[in-house]
């Protein structure tokens, strides 16, 4: 028979146990996070009717998106992201939901794009928002979550947040707010391009001088893209000349006052830095909007990104339903974490397993083995071998990451029990089950 | 703007918070099971090539997989199982894994049927399996897992074995092997259409004098599928039966025999069944085979089958990878629990959260709420409301099923705190935090 090579799609991964195991162990940790601020889980099809997900129109997108026609001929196509789904849910499940709505989706979404480097056509996301509330105390919890997600994962993380609608009080006092979008964008990109290039940008939108005023405002009179510091003092200096810059105090400046106490009660403020270069590209942030950093590698770009919109379902509905929310970009901070040699090594989830010496005696070996598994130790039960093979359940031990080897006697379930440490290669002879609970839980 | 109109595709689902955390609640149970008896999690690809998914060929496959050319006019498909694609990556990353390997994957997939009662175009499935094993221990393995898993949410079930390799052999023994597979579907269909309707069946295929005797074989001399009972005796009635009637003792006789002891001695005899009329339709299982249905809900049907195939991945290989293997149907089971009323009423992960009486203090909220999150108490801060307001917010709370609100003080880390039982309506004052932990875990 001709056999069919074994292959997946360009862009696209398998994941072996190694590599599995540490993704739902970094996913688990984010969504006990998630669980802990009392955000709850929801799920959406995979597939969607075209119209509802291409509604934005969007050139790019279509261009990107993974749309056929079903065996029905409806249009349909996979998710691109979750937040045009959940815009969607929330037009049509409003009714049934209880605001603020905290909600977290972690689910894998699809992009047909050029697969350059770290791009995939599949991979996963993790969106949290809290939804049906206007309050300043939203938005600082959106950006607590971060910090506290990304502490769970053992990540020192900095959050640069700034107010896109600041920011457009301070082109209205000079005068240039028809082109805030494309200054946004321009200002976007300066991290990317730097200084030079962005003045060159804004120049050609606006005009040289208000080129300068625009870098004046953003903090970029010096290098970089903010002279600001983390902590406190930094970020009420900010505030200070925004204020000033946007024709002075404001519904907006008195949010981001409040966001700066909030930092401040929580001892969180070496974490925040308010940077007025952040304005987020996307057109439907319109109030707070942030990056994350990570400390020790900021070079790899903002992980977890985000901001406050004022109209999530627009497109489906009539009710203006505002949020926050944010992303955080999976396979990028796993990137970094394994830069950073943080990513922890699990080979599998039993650390014990019983051997095989007799293949007869295998039900008393579960029975054995469901003494540990009561004590919450995962415990492999060997399906192969015999008593000459050992060595070869050694080596498959190993292999394996299984620390602990219990050699079984005649009976497994009344006989003491031998126990081999696969990493000292050390026999321990005659123990109880109690006493291996100890050789384990210490270790 | 004419808006549009919020809808899903037909057969799909939105999953509303409710729901969602159940389904994770017992996903979780599952897996947990699974990961203490050392088996590990794999991914693969939502989209494969067509040429891959659809290897076997088979018509009813073809007319619901959902298949398309995607943008570099590749001929892709959705996966309509996760059985084909584990093939695949066993074939594809066989010099990658340690067999014998012990597998799980619980994801979704996708088939275009029709939408008949309580069946779904997008749903989840949960597969494990052992391969590259051919030891009996790993066939009881599989089974006990499934009684363990069920065990774990609370589901009292049964499982019901049988070979299918005797099952041939007694073909062979009275000389009608050839029609063995017409004869296998058949004897699949007897719980479905009844004992009369099967011999009708059988009499077209191989004539009435041999229906009866097989009849006889499967135990359904009397009524019913079997006239076997669960338990060790029963199974060793049916074992001395079906052995002296496929000539003899044998491999396959000697396996059930040791799987039987297997079962004594983990003293799960009361699980178990040997059913001669299970014969699980599709072809590629050659030895063990199994069906589960749950002690309170029989006629829901299995709700997790499975069994041993020699050759998992022969289209992708000429190595000939061996196994057992299982698969949960969730929809089913959530369905029998909820008729059964065992589905956990889970309105929300935070039992408590604190009351927001005072926009400004959010931050200190939070600083507070960090303290029950320490202790592994997951806390909500409510972003918005007024000391005015707080009825609003025992109403919010009770929708949510959060049962304990805080009610902070003027400096809410300072200050002693009043605690609202929403449940009884009634008001706890002058706590601490320590306090307040300790009424909340003792509810």
């Amino acid at each position: 028979m001709n056999l069919i090579e074994p292959k997946i799609l360009k862009g696209f991964r398998d994941s072996l146990p190694s590599t599995e195991i540490v993704r739902r162990y970094l996913i688990e940790k984010i969504e006990n996070t998630f669980r802990s601020y009392g955000f709850v889980p929801i799920d959406t099809p995979a597939l969607e009717y075209a119209e509802i997900l291409l509604g934005k129109g969007g050139g790019e997108t279509e261009k990107q998106i993974y749309r056929f026609n079903d065996n029905g001929q409806r249009d349909v196509a996979l998710r691109f992201d979750l937040t045009v789904p959940f815009a969607r849910f929330t037009a049509q499940h409003q009714n049934e939901l209880v605001f603020p709505f905290k909600r977290y989706h972690i689910a894998k979404v699809w992009r047909g794009e050029n697969t350059q480097k770290g791009r995939y056509r599949e991979f996963m996301q993790c969106d949290f928002d809290i939804i049906g509330s206007d309050s300043p105390a939203a938005d600082f919890e959106i950006m607590l979550l971060i910090r506290s997600a990304l502490q769970a994962l053992g990540l020192d993380a900095g959050i640069r947040l700034n107010h896109r609608g600041l920011f457009n009080a301070f082109l209205s006092a000079i005068g240039i707010e028809t082109k805030s979008v494309d200054i946004l964008r321009a200002v976007d990109k300066i991290a990317k391009v730097g200084h030079e290039e962005t003045i060159k940008s804004l120049g050609e939108i606006t005009g040289k001088e208000n080129a300068q005023k625009i870098l004046e405002y953003i903090g970029a009179g010096s290098a970089g893209c903010a002279d600001a510091d983390n902590g406190i003092s930094a970020y009420n200096a900010v505030l200070g000349r925004v204020t000033q810059l946007s024709g002075g105090t404001s519904e907006m400046s008195e949010r981001m006052r409040l966001i700066g106490t909030f930092i401040q009660d929580t001892g969180a403020a070496d974490s925040f830095r308010f940077d007025p270069s952040i304005t987020r590209g996307l057109d439907y942030y319109t109030g707070v909007v942030f990056e994350t950093f990570l400390t020790e590698m900021p070079d790899i770009g903002s992980i977890c990104s985000g901001g406050r919109y004022d109209n999530l379902c627009g497109l489906y509905t009539n009710k203006a339903i505002s949020g926050v929310g944010s992303s955080i970009g999976l396979d990028r901070m796993i990137a970094a974490m394994e830069s950073l040699s943080k990513i922890p090594d699990i080979p599998g989830y039993a650390a014990l397993a019983i051997a095989c010496v007799d293949q007869g005696q295998s039900g008393k070996c579960q029975a054995l083995a469901e003494k540990f598994r009561e004590s919450n130790i995962a415990c492999e039960v060997f399906v192969e071998g015999s008593r000459d093979g050992l060595v070869k359940q050694y080596v498959s031990a190993e292999k394996r990451g299984i620390r602990w080897l219990i050699i079984p006697g005649q009976n497994p379930l009344t006989d003491t029990l031998s126990l081999r440490d696969i990493v000292k290669r050390e026999n321990h002879e005659g123990l109880s089950v109690s006493e291996i609970l100890k050789f384990v839980n210490s270790h």
